[in-house]
C-alpha cells in the first residue's frame, strides 16, 4: 500500500517507459516486446503495469503521435482556459505532468493539452480507501480555470481520435499484462497444492484441484498466444481496435476468474497478502473495470459483429405503468 | 480493520450471543430466529456474524450440550497437559475463554477442554495481512504443555460426535449470515445503477445490468427460502447435517458470486471501501472457505448421494512414469 | 415420436387437465397438487407437460376465467371474422377447439374466441423436423376469413390482461414440471456412475462425478422448495406475476444445465435415446425458450427491481458510420 | 440420418482421406491444411469429420506408421485367434477394413491387426437410436474366435504407444473440426438474429444479444489461433500429446457452449433441423464425449502440471459407515 517513485525512475532509465517509442532514450521495441513488458511487470503487481501504461500511452504516445518537435520552441501565441474534473486518474497525485482531452467552447472539437504541475488552479487530490491497486496512486484532476499557453497544446490530434487511439494502445498492454498477473497466481497455486498435505498426501492429487489447474493453464496459453498474434499484427500496422477490444475484454476476464480459483484453492491462506493472490485478485477487480468495462467491451464486440450500436437506449425510458 | 470489543458486550446485553439457548440470560430463540439475527448481522459485515457464530456455535453450545451445570463446583479431580497449535480461530487474540477439542494419549478419543485466558503456556497470537474479514480477530491458538483441572472438561462428549456438532450449528448461521451480505450488496448495486447516468441514462436501464439483478435477486430469494425451511426442520429435530452442508455451500457461492457481479456494477467505486461491497465480497472470500470449503461440502453431498467417500486417494499416488 | 392421443383422453378420464378447476369433472386441486401433477408428467417427458399446460392454461382456464355458464346458451348476434396466424402452438395439429386471442378493429381492444376444428378458413399445419418436444404434436393456427359466432366469444375478458393471465397459470406449470425432467435426468445419471465401472471402481467415486451430483441435488432441491412456496402463495392469492416468471426462468435455466452435466456423464450412452436422458436435454431447450425465454424473464424481472423497462430500445438505432 | 457413402469415396478421390500421408494418392498436407480440412469439414456436420478422423488417425496412419511396404507380399506364416468387443465404433457398420489393438495372450503386449469384412466370426452391428452424428454409422466390432493371418499383423507398433499414436492424431483434426462446427453455428445465429425483428427492431440490437456474440467470437478467435501454432508445431516435430489434449478439450467444450448460445438465440426455430444449429449442437455432445471426455483431458493435464496421476483412486472405496 505504498507507491515507491523511485521504481517509476529505474524503470524510466532501463528505457521501458514508452518502450516501443524510438529516440528520446526510449527502448524503440516492437509492440510484442512492449507485451512481454507489460507481462512481467504485472506478474510483480497490476499497480506497476498501471503506472506504465498510463504513463506510455495515454502520456507519452499521445506528444509522439499528436505533437510536434517544434512544440517545444513555439512561441506563445494564445491562452486556453480549462475547466472541469476527471476522478479515477492513476499517477495523478503524483505526475509532474497532465495530458487532458478537452472539448474547445468555439468548435466543439476535442484538442489534447500538457499540463504541469503547479500551475494555478490545477489541483490532483488523491483517493483513498482503495483495496485495490494500492501500490500505485489513484486521483483526481480538478481545473479551476486553469490558464493553458498555445505551445502546450497537441497540434496534431483533433477530436475523439486522439484519446481512442490512445486509449487503445494503454488496453493492448493491460490484456499482455492481466495475464502476467494470472500467471503469478498459477504458480502460487500449484506450488501451494503440491506442498500442503490434506488426509495423508498432497492437496495436488484431487481431481477437484487438478481440473481448476488444467482449466488455468488452458486459459492462459490461449490468450498469451492471442495477444501474441495482435503484437505481430500490431507491428505490421493490421490491428484493429476491435481486436485490441477483444484481448483487453478476454485477458482481464479471464485473469479474474483465474485469480479467484486461486485464492480459493489456498484456503484461509488466500486472504493473507504474503501469498500475492489476493493482491492480485483486488488489483485485477479493477484492471477488469477500467479502459473500459468487460461489458463495454462486449458492446463494442457486438457493434464490429452485428452493425449496430446498443451502448444505450436512445432516449429516456418511460416509467413503468 | 478494527476489532470493537464493545460491540460484542452489547451483542451479549441484548441477548444474541448464543440465542437459542435457553437460560443463562440468552434469548432462546428458535433456529429460524437464530438464522434471521445472522442475516442482520451479517448484512453489516461478515466478521460480527463470524463472532457470533464461533461464541455461539463453537464455545457456548459445546458448554450447553456437552458440559454439566455441576461442572463448576466439581472438585479438581486430575490435570490434562494440553499441547499443540491451531490456526485461523476467529477471536482468539481477544477471547477470554477457549474451548478446545483434543486427542487424549490413552485412549485415542476426542474431549472438550476450556482453556482461560492467563494459563500458562497458553498464547493467541494475531493474523496480520489479512484483506478479509478485518473487523474481526483472527489468530492461533498456541498450547506449550498447558495445564488443565479436570473440572474444565466437558464431561458429556467423547468423539467426534462433539466437535462435528458443533460446526453443524456454526454452518447453520454462515447459510444464513451469508445471504444477509449479498442482501446489502444487491441493495448498494441497485441504488448505484438507478442513480448513476452514462450515455444520457441511468446505468439501471441497460439489459446487461438488468440481467445481472435479476440473476442476484433470483438466488437471494431461492437461499433464503430454503433457510427457511431449513431453520423449521432444525426445530423440529429433522435437519440432517448433510442438509446444513448443502445450504452453507450453496449460500456462501451464491453471496460469493453476488458480491463480485455487484463491485463490477461499481465501476471504478467499487474497489473502494465507502461503498462497502468490495468489504463484503473480501470478506465472502473467506467465508466460502472456512466451516469446510465449497469443495469439501461437495464432496460430503456427494458422499451422501452415492454411498463413496472421494475425500482422497486411499494410498500415496504413484510417480508419473 | 409420436403423439398419443389416449394419454391425453386418459388424462382427461382422471381429472388432471385443467386440475384446479372445480366441477366440470376436473380435479379441483391447489395450486400446489396442479405443480405436482406437472412435475410427475414432464418425469416422464416435457411433452406430455406441455399438453397438459396448453390445455389446462390456456383453453380451459380462460374459459372459466373469462367465460360465461350461459354462453352456450346464448344465440347467435354477431359474427366476428378472423384473419391470421401464429406458429409454435402446442396441440395445433390434434386440436378440437382452439382458443385464440384477437385485436378487433373496431376498439382495438383484445379478445378471446374460440375456434372449432372444421371451420371454413381455419387450418393447422404440422411443424416437421423438431429435435425437442418429439412426443407432442407442434403447429400452427392459419385463419383465412373465418366467421366466428358472438357466442364463441369470451364476454369476460378485455385487454391483454386476459392472455397474460392464461400465461402466468402455464408458466407456473412449467416451474414444476422442468424440476420433474432434471429429477429423472439426475436418477439415470446417478444409477448410471453408480453401475459403470472404469479404472477399477464405479464412476460414482470421482470427485468431478461427486461434484456434477451435489450441484444436481442443491439446484433440485431449492427449485423444488421456491415452487412450492410460490403454489402456497398462489393458492392464497399472494402469487405475483413477477414471482411466476423468476421460477419459470430459474427452473427451466437449471433443468437445462442439469440435463447437460447427465448427459455428460452418460458418455457415449448420452446420445442414445434409451436413456431418455438425451431426450429430455432436447425437450428443455424449448422448454427453456417457450413461455417467455430465459432472457425475456430476466427483463421482466429487472424491471420490477428496478421500475425501468428495457425490452427494447425506444426507437431504430443508427446506422454504424 | 442418413450415411451417405458417395461422399466419402469423392472425399477419397480428392485426397482429403489420410491427407497428411505423402503417396498413395493421398494429398500429403502439413498438419494446418489437415486442421483446415476438417474445419470445413465439420462446418457441415461432425459425421463428417469423425469419418475422417477415424479413417485418416486410427486406420491409415497407424498402417502408415507401423505397418511396412512389404506387408502384404510376405508370406503366411502364422494365425492369430481374436476375441472380444468394443462399442462405439465409428464406420464400423460400413468398413471395408477395420484396424484392431489387441492385447496377445503370451507376452501380455498390444498388436496391431487389420480385419477384412467377411472374414468369418467378425460382426459388426450398427447402434440405433442416437441422437447425434446421425450422418455417421456408428456400431460395434463383434470378435468371436476370427482368425487373422501374420501379414495382417502390423509389425512396426508394439505396446501402447501404438494406439496413444493414432489418439493423439484423431484429436488433432477433432480440435479443429470442432471450432468449424461452432463458425457455422455463429454465422446462422447471427443472420438470424439481424434478419429477425421484435419490438419494432432486429433481435441484434438488444444488448443481451450482442454480449452471446461478443463471447462467440472471441472464443472461436482464440481457439482458431492456438489450432494454428499446435499444428505449425506439429509439423515442426514438437507437439506433445498434453497440447493436444489442451485444444481437444478446449475446442469441444467451447463450441459445445457455443451452439447452446446460438440454439438458445434462434428461439423455437432452434429445436428445428432447417436451421442446423441443433443438428450441430447433438453432434458436439458426442465429439466432446469421445476421444476422451472433458474431464479425462483436464485430468492429462492435471498429471502434467502436478505430476500426480488423478485418474482413480487405488484401491475400492470402503463403504460409508
Amino acid at each position: 500500500h505504498f507507491f515507491d517513485r523511485e521504481i517509476v525512475s529505474e524503470m524510466g532509465a532501463l528505457g521501458v517507459l514508452g518502450p516501443t517509442i524510438k529516440g528520446y532514450g526510449c527502448a524503440g521495441t516492437t509492440s510484442v516486446g512492449y507485451g512481454l513488458v507489460t507481462r512481467e511487470l504485472e506478474r510483480v503487481d497490476s499497480s506497476y503495469r498501471s503506472v506504465l501504461s498510463v504513463q506510455s500511452s495515454l502520456v507519452m504516445y499521445p506528444i509522439l503521435a499528436y505533437g510536434t518537435p517544434a512544440q517545444r520552441d513555439r512561441f506563445l501565441a494564445k491562452t486556453y482556459t480549462l475547466r472541469g474534473s476527471k476522478t479515477w486518474i492513476t499517477n495523478a497525485p503524483v505526475a509532474d505532468l497532465c495530458l487532458v482531452w478537452a472539448v474547445c467552447e468555439e468548435d466543439r472539437k476535442v484538442r489534447g493539452f500538457l499540463l504541469e504541475r503547479g500551475t494555478p488552479g490545477l489541483s490532483t487530490p488523491k483517493i483513498e480507501g482503495k483495496f485495490s491497486l494500492r501500490a500505485s496512486a489513484t486521483g483526481m484532476i480538478v481545473m479551476e480555470d486553469v490558464e493553458v499557453p498555445e505551445e502546450n497544446l497537441l497540434p496534431n490530434a483533433e477530436g475523439l481520435a486522439g484519446p481512442f487511439g490512445c486509449l487503445t494502445h494503454a488496453r493492448y498492454g493491460i490484456a499482455w499484462g492481466a495475464l502476467g498477473a494470472a500467471e503469478s497466481c498459477l504458480e502460487t497455486a500449484r506450488q501451494y497444492v503440491l506442498d500442503r498435505n490434506q488426509f495423508g498426501g498432497p492437496l495436488a492429487r484431487n481431481q477437484l484441484v487438478q481440473k481448476k489447474l488444467a482449466d488455468m493453464v488452458t486459459e492462459i496459453a490461449l490468450g498469451l498466444q492471442a495477444c501474441l498474434r495482435l503484437g505481430r499484427l500490431k507491428d505490421e500496422g493490421k490491428a484493429a481496435p476491435e481486436m485490441v477490444s477483444m484481448l483487453k475484454r478476454n485477458s482481464c476476464g479471464k485473469a479474474l476468474a483465474i485469480a479467484r480459483e486461486a485464492r480459493d484453492m489456498l484456503g484461509g491462506n488466500g486472504v493473507c497478502d504474503e501469498y500475492h493472490v489476493i493482491r492480485h485478485l483486488m488489483n485485477l477487480e479493477a484492471v477488469n473495470t477500467y479502459e473500459g468495462t468487460h461489458d463495454i467491451h462486449a458492446l463494442i464486440l457486438g457493434r464490429a459483429i452485428t452493425g449496430i450500436q446498443a451502448f444505450a437506449p436512445s432516449k429516456p425510458p418511460a416509467p413503468r405503468g
